[in-house]
C-alpha cells in the first residue's frame, strides 16, 4: 500500500484472533501500524490487545462489511475460512493476502496436492476417496497402511487417521464424515525427519528462512530445531521445493511448508500453510526479522527483512496445556528461572490439556545444550 | 506477585501512555499479561493497544481509584507524577514500582543529587538556587559557566540553560520560573563522553546492562553506541556507581543512569531515571532480554532475564520528527530498504519537528559499520 497523504494509521485486518494473530499484532505495533481482529467469539488473545475487534459468524455479511471498512488490508491466521468468504471481502475492494484464489488452492488438501503435483512438486501418492467402497482401490493406489484425511479443516492430527484394514477404513470414514464429507487418501510416508521452511513472498522479492526440523508428538508440532541437521544439498532441494510450492499457488504473504525427508533421502512436500506457522516461532528470538514481522511487511508490500539466524542454533518447544486452569503458569518464578530462556505465553483465558498455551525458545552455540535447556524449562512450567 | 489461584490475567498498570509504556506493553503481552494505561489524554500510543485505559487528570482521585482497581500492580514511564499521587495509589493497597518514596528522592533533581552525594556517589557540584540574587554565590560555588536547572519536570533539555553571565542568570530564572519555581545550579562538566547504564533490581537480584555511549544533540539523546568504547576499568567503575545510585534511592524496578566521563577520566553521575530509558532501546534487538521485558519482570518480582548482548556491537539512532504530518514514514519502502535494519515506529498520531517518533537499531560485528547503516536509514526515513 501507499503511505503518502494518509488520513489515519494503516490498519491490518486479521481473520482469526489466536496466538498467530496476537504475535502478528506485536510486529504490526512495532512498525507503527494498528490491527483489526475478526474472530467468532470475543476476548480472543489478539482481540484483547487492540481497540478494534469484531466477533461473530464469518457468514454474517454485515459484520464482514464493518470489519472490511475498518481495515486497509486483510490477512488471516488460518486456512479454514472458506475462500468464498475471502472473495466476498475482496469484492468489497480490499486486498486479501494470501488471496482467495491462493487459499482456494490450499484449503482443500486434495486440490492442494493436485495443484502441487501438476507443477512437478514431489508429494506423497494421493487420491480422492468417495466412500467406504474405495478401500481396495486405495490400498492398491497409495499402499497400505495409508492416511485417510479430511480434505478441509484438519489440523494437528484432527481429521486424520492411519488405515491398516478395511475395518479401520470404514470406521474412520463414518467418524470423519460426521464433520466433513470430503476425504482423501495419502501414502503413509516412513520418514527419517520432518522438515519445515517459512517462505515469504511479495511482488518484488522472495525470502526464505532456514530449513528446520520439526518433531511431532501425537500429530502436534512439539519441538523445532533450527537449523535442521541435514546436508547443504538437502537443504537446498528443500528450499527449492518450498519456493516452487508458493509459486505454484501464486502465493503472496508468508507460508509454512512442511516436508518429509524419507528413509531413502527423498523429499516430499507434506502440507503447506498460508500464514505464520508454529515451526517459525523460533524466528522471534533467533532471526534478524521474525516470521511475524515479515508477515506484516509482506501484507503491506514493504521490503522484507533478513531471514538469517542471529544465533548458531535454536530450539523451540511448544507449551501444551498440562491441566485445566489459568492461562499463565502458576509457577511463573520457576518457569523463568533460567535467565537465557525466552518464554512466550499467548494470553489465552484458560488452559486445558493439550492446548497450545505458549512456547519456549532457547538460542545458543550448541544444539544439544539448547535442547536440554528448553526441555528443562518446558518440563518445569505449569501451564 | 503470586500466580496461584488467579481469578484473572495479571494486569500491570502504567502511568503514562507514550512510547516507553507502549514498548513495555509489548513485553507484558509476550509474557501473557495485560496492561492498563493512565494518560492525561486518550488515544496515546500505549492506550491504543489495550482494552483498558483511563484518561484524565492525575489529580482526579476518582479516576485514579478506578485505574488502581483495574490493576494488580502499578509502574510508570516518567518521573513527573508527583510522589504524593503515587503515595495515594499505594494507600489504595497497590504496589507501585518504583515506590513513591524512591520517586520522591528522584523527581526533584536537587534532592536526587543530595541523596546520591550523601551516599558518596560522585556527582557534579550542585546547589539550591533561591532567586536572582544567588548569581555570585553560584559562580563561586559551582564555577562559571554553570547549568541552571528546574528541579522538577525537566527533560531533553527543557528546563535547563547554561549560564555565562549575570544577565543569562536573571533572564533564565525569569523564563524557568514561569513554569517551575524551584531551581538548582550545577557545574558545567566538560565531558569526553556521556555514558549510560540500565540497572534492573528486584528484592532478590540486581542485573546490569552494558555501559553504552550516548551522543546528544540539542540536549536530546540522538545516538547510542553499545557497548561504549571505554576501558574495562572505567566500565566497571561506571557499573558500580550505577548500582550504588539505585541502592541509594532504595530503588526497585528498572533505572537508566547517565554519567559523564570527564576529560581527566573521572566519572560523575549526571541524572537517573526510574524507568525504561532511551539509552536502553538498543536492548530490544541486541540483548538476550530487552529493558522492557526486564522492566515488566521486575515489576512482577519475577526472575530477571540475561542483560547480555547477543551481538558484538549495536547502534541506536532516534528518529526525531522532521516535519508535521502522519506518525509513520511517508516513504516506508525506502525506510526499510536495508534488510538488516530494525525500524521501530511508536504509533503516535502525528509527527512534528523534533518529536521522538521512533528509532532504528543496527546490530553487527563492527561499530563503524553499524553506525553507517543506522545513519543512512535514519537520514532516509521521512517521519
Amino acid at each position: 500500500m501507499k503511505f503518502k497523504n494518509l488520513s489515519h494509521t494503516p490498519r491490518i485486518g486479521i481473520l482469526g484472533g489466536g496466538q498467530l494473530a496476537r504475535m502478528s499484532a506485536y510486529a504490526a505495533y512495532q512498525l507503527g501500524f494498528e490491527v483489526v481482529i475478526w474472530e467468532t467469539t470475543p476476548a480472543s488473545p489478539a482481540a484483547n490487545i487492540t481497540k478494534h475487534d469484531f466477533a461473530g459468524s464469518i457468514l454474517d455479511d454485515t459484520l464482514l462489511r464493518r470489519f472490511a471498512d475498518a481495515c486497509d488490508v486483510i490477512t488471516l491466521e488460518n486456512e479454514f475460512i472458506d475462500a468464498e468468504r475471502l472473495h466476498f471481502l475482496e469484492s468489497l475492494g480490499k486486498k486479501v493476502f494470501p488471496s482467495s484464489k491462493t487459499i482456494g488452492l490450499i484449503q482443500d488438501k486434495f486440490v492442494q496436492k493436485r495443484t502441487l503435483a501438476r507443477k512437478g512438486i514431489p508429494v506423497p501418492k494421493f487420491m480422492e476417496i468417495k466412500g467406504a467402497g474405495d478401500y481396495l482401490r486405495a490400498a492398491k493406489q497409495v499402499g497400505l497402511p495409508f492416511l485417510l484425511k479430511s480434505r478441509k479443516m484438519g489440523y494437528d492430527g484432527y481429521g486424520n487417521a492411519t488405515v491398516f484394514t478395511q475395518k479401520d477404513f470404514s470406521d474412520t470414514i463414518a467418524r470423519l464424515q460426521e464433520r466433513h464429507s470430503a476425504l482423501m487418501g495419502e501414502s503413509f510416508v516412513n520418514f527419517k525427519k520432518e522438515l519445515a521452511i517459512m517462505v515469504v513472498r511479495t511482488k518484488k522479492e522472495t525470502c526464505v528462512y532456514p530449513v528446520v526440523e520439526s518433531i511431532q508428538e501425537n500429530h502436534i508440532c512439539k519441538k523445532v530445531i533450527a537449523p535442521a541437521a541435514i546436508t547443504p544439498a538437502i537443504a537446498a532441494s528443500a528450499t527449492d521445493i518450498a519456493v516452487a510450492a508458493v509459486e505454484a499457488v501464486n502465493g503472496y504473504g508468508i507460508f509454512g511448508i512442511e516436508l518429509f525427508l524419507t528413509q531413502n533421502g527423498e523429499l516430499l512436500l507434506n502440507e503447506m500453510a498460508p500464514r505464520p506457522h508454529n515451526t517459525g516461532h523460533y524466528t522471534i528470538d533467533a532471526c534478524v526479522t521474525s516470521q511475524f514481522e515479515n508477515h506484516i511487511r509482506s501484507v503491506l508490500d514493504l521490503p522484507l527483512g533478513s531471514c538469517g539466524m542471529t544465533h548458531k542454533s535454536a530450539v523451540m518447544i511448544n507449551l501444551l496445556g498440562k491441566r485445566n486452569g489459568a492461562g499463565i503458569p502458576t509457577n511463573y518464578h520457576e518457569a523463568l528461572a533460567d535467565p537465557g530462556t525466552h518464554l512466550h505465553v499467548y494470553g489465552k483465558s484458560s488452559s486445558r490439556p493439550g492446548r497450545k498455551m505458549g512456547h519456549i525458545t532457547v538460542t545458543g552455540k550448541s544444539r544439544d545444550n539448547c535442547m536440554m535447556k528448553a526441555e528443562n524449562a518446558a518440563a518445569i512450567t505449569d501451564l
